[in-house]
């Protein structure tokens, strides 16, 4: 094992590649992670995930979004939000997340070296910042350098106009109109949040149908939801340029059905990009595929055993949390160390407004798949929870089997989803039943309760 | 059967007799229900559990106290709370959480007879509103009739100035300075959301510590946040009398120790008596304990087998949670009906600010029965939901027992624990390990995420 100077090298500090990292560490093997120190913790860190987060908090907090069920519809806490306002909030948790990261790597003793890595064989990386090189060896190396948005020729790119997610947080000012092109869970969760500034939002996409790996319900109440908060929807509807009006400085979306909108911004959100070309994979023979991703096996190795890839690099969920999962078992892989995952029971969490979190099956799948079942669902307003935060939206759903009665699928609409998922998780993971929650004691009043009134009902529909 | 009028009659509308009433009728059985209508959800609804959550929502939004880390200390959403603020959105819940709860009654075929019920003999109850009486017979009949503050000829109590937790929500303004008197669970809620609204709290109580049934830990981070609130806490102090100063019409508290307490108004929050006097007992040979409370056995059954007691009229925990299970299970058990109910793992929620919230054994509890345990330990500022939300206060406390590392306890303060606190719940149901944390994805990011962070770190101590 001397023979290299490092046990583990890991390209790329975000989610799954601190995970991955710190797996080794614990192990007592020899790690360093390769990232540009200025882009420590990734996408997740940097453009994606907790500026996004923190921005909907801020959105939700200052628009008074919450609370207009209360105090009225026209209510917020700050007449006239600004950027500044919204960045503010966004930079202090950005800056702190960089700290922890660079924290729990040193505490751990891995190296972090600063700069990008490219392979020069096998077990060799060359790493180059501004001016400087350097060679380092590895046993294992993990390919966690996540993705980039991808973009089109047919689009002008431009900052503070046309943007894709990565330029978001820089816009200058929030505008009057935002056009999001492409709804996936980046487009629609933006597209939700600008909507509840008060932002007249379009969204438009291939797809006749948003977030097909949600349960239809759950999407049907976000698409209501969004279009009462003045959102077009247009779906199924296939963008053909993008151009920016000369005259007046607006974007002009034309789509292939003729139609044109009008706005003062625009949101390119389609697709992303592994951003694998500059890895010099070639050295070693492995070839991404064309948008840049890199195929795995069930241990999230590459072709070439002592290389693995994981997160957002791989594909499909690309979520912070089943990314660092991904970095944890790779390592725990590579050293032969026993791990335990309940790989059936990945959470999802999508951060619209209204929130939706779900985890096990959808009743799609178990309808495709055959197996029976009967659903019990409450909605927030039957809960005292529900009525004191003014939650008119929010749902739970319980989805059981017919007969062994074990919880399937846990699906969640409204305040604080992606937490409460976690307790049907729980339940899940040991195989209970849905008598869990009628036979279990809520804190009242609590949100949780919604589990026990959706239990209730969904038991009383098995005799009706 | 046919010789009574009803199957069961519950005495009270609160949340256990509701439960009891709607137990007895989803199993086939002729229920009705005895209270004042204006009365209808007990004090849960009328000026307890309802009331006070819906004012610590509106003070932490109003206040703006859950964002005072990330805008500055002295940022607040209206610069001028007045309980006008605060009371339209609690009458509103109020509202619609009696509508509700007599929905509910109707729709299960529950009769509600509007007034006051007492013993005629074994089986019948006489009722009776302003200038009307009706008698009905029941086969079985459970008292849920809760609870009032206590009083003591040494507090002169008077509306707006010296006040019971019962009068707290008509208050007409919104003190300088307030002083509590008792500081059980009610007490301490209040205190601590009159804090965060800028009043200057004094809390007194006879005993040396804080809610005893509580984890240490989490008192003395209580303690301290309230301090941080400028909260003067004077505990091991007993209260001689009160008094309101002629000139000033201020009151003053004067302790046994000497010390005087001057405040604008107080809160009187010793000790609650049961609402057994009206009950007429006597006639059914059943004697209250001096505070009015009833001593039943495990199956809710006090010395006649067909008279149940349930809530707060039986004494601890007197939460709204637990009290409609005893409910559940009194009138299952009153018809036979076979339940199950996990009762080590009856869940605490406390709303303070910040929240506190617990299920299963605390580390003095273990470490006086001689169960040998370690403890895991996350502060939410070291997980990105913290940093989102600005919750510095956060922490979550997982205790595992030492060799088979079952999860015996979890302790929590901060946003969302009594929501929280059911993840733990569920995993300890079902006999689950620490490790389950470990090799569980959680929602990214989510204050949930704390559950894994203190796994790892109680994991971590077992081969320090």
């Amino acid at each position: 094992m001397d023979q290299y100077d490092y046990d583990l090298v890991v390209i790329g500090s975000g989610p799954s590649g601190q995970k991955a990292a710190v797996q080794g560490a614990k192990a007592g093997k020899k790690v360093a992670v390769v990232d540009k120190r200025d882009f420590v913790g990734g996408v997740c860190v940097n453009t994606g995930t907790i500026p996004s987060k923190t921005l909907r908090e801020a959105v939700l907090y200052l628009s008074g979004y919450r609370e207009r069920n209360i105090y009225g519809a026209s209510y917020r806490v700050k007449e006239h939000i600004t950027m500044d306002d919204l960045q503010i909030r966004c930079n202090h948790v950005m800056r702190h997340e960089m700290d922890v990261i660079q924290h729990q790597l040193a505490r751990n003793g891995i190296d972090l070296i600063n700069g990008i890595g490219e392979f020069e064989d096998m077990h060799t990386l060359r790493v180059h910042t501004l001016g400087n090189e350097r060679t380092i060896s590895a046993e294992n190396i993990i390919i966690a350098v996540g993705t980039t948005p991808a973009r089109t020729n047919t689009v002008p790119f431009l900052p503070d106009k046309v943007m894709t997610s990565d330029m978001i947080m820089q816009m200058q000012s929030i505008p009057r109109s935002l056009c999001v092109i492409g709804a996936g869970v980046i487009g629609i969760e933006y597209a939700s949040i600008y909507a509840a500034l008060g932002v007249r939002v379009t969204v438009v996409d291939m797809s006749p149908t948003l977030l097909r790996f949600v349960d239809d319900e759950l999407i049907s109440a976000l698409i209501y939801h969004l279009r009462q908060n003045r959102v077009t929807v247009r779906l199924g509807e296939k963008v053909e340029s993008v151009k920016i009006d000369e005259e007046t400085g607006r974007v002009v979306t034309i789509l292939q059905s003729g139609k044109r909108i009008v706005t003062e911004k625009a949101l390119y959100s389609i697709g992303r990009q592994g951003n694998t070309a500059r890895l010099n994979l070639e050295k070693i023979g492995i070839e991404p595929d064309k948008r840049g991703r890199l195929l795995v096996n069930d241990y999230y190795q590459t072709e070439l055993p002592h290389v693995y890839a994981v997160g957002d690099v791989i594909g499909f969920p690309s979520l912070a949390s089943t990314s660092m999962e991904q970095g944890r078992l790779a390592s725990a892989h590579a050293f032969n160390l026993p791990t335990n995952s309940y790989s059936d029971l990945f959470p999802y969490g999508i951060y619209t407004i209204p929130e939706i979190s779900m985890v096990g099956k959808t009743e799609e799948e178990l309808t495709d798949a055959g197996i029976p079942y009967e659903v019990g669902k409450a909605h927030y307003r039957e809960i005292s929870r529900g009525q004191i935060i003014g939650d008119d939206v929010g749902m739970l759903k319980i989805i059981f089997g017919l007969t062994d009665r074990k919880v399937l699928g846990v699906h969640i609409i409204g305040e604080g989803a992606a937490e409460l998922v976690h307790i049907g998780q729980a339940v899940m993971a040991f195989g209970g039943t849905v008598d869990y929650f009628v036979n279990t004691v809520f804190n009242y009043p609590t949100l949780a309760e919604a589990y026990k009134v959706a239990a209730l009902d969904g038991i009383n529909r098995l005799s009706l």
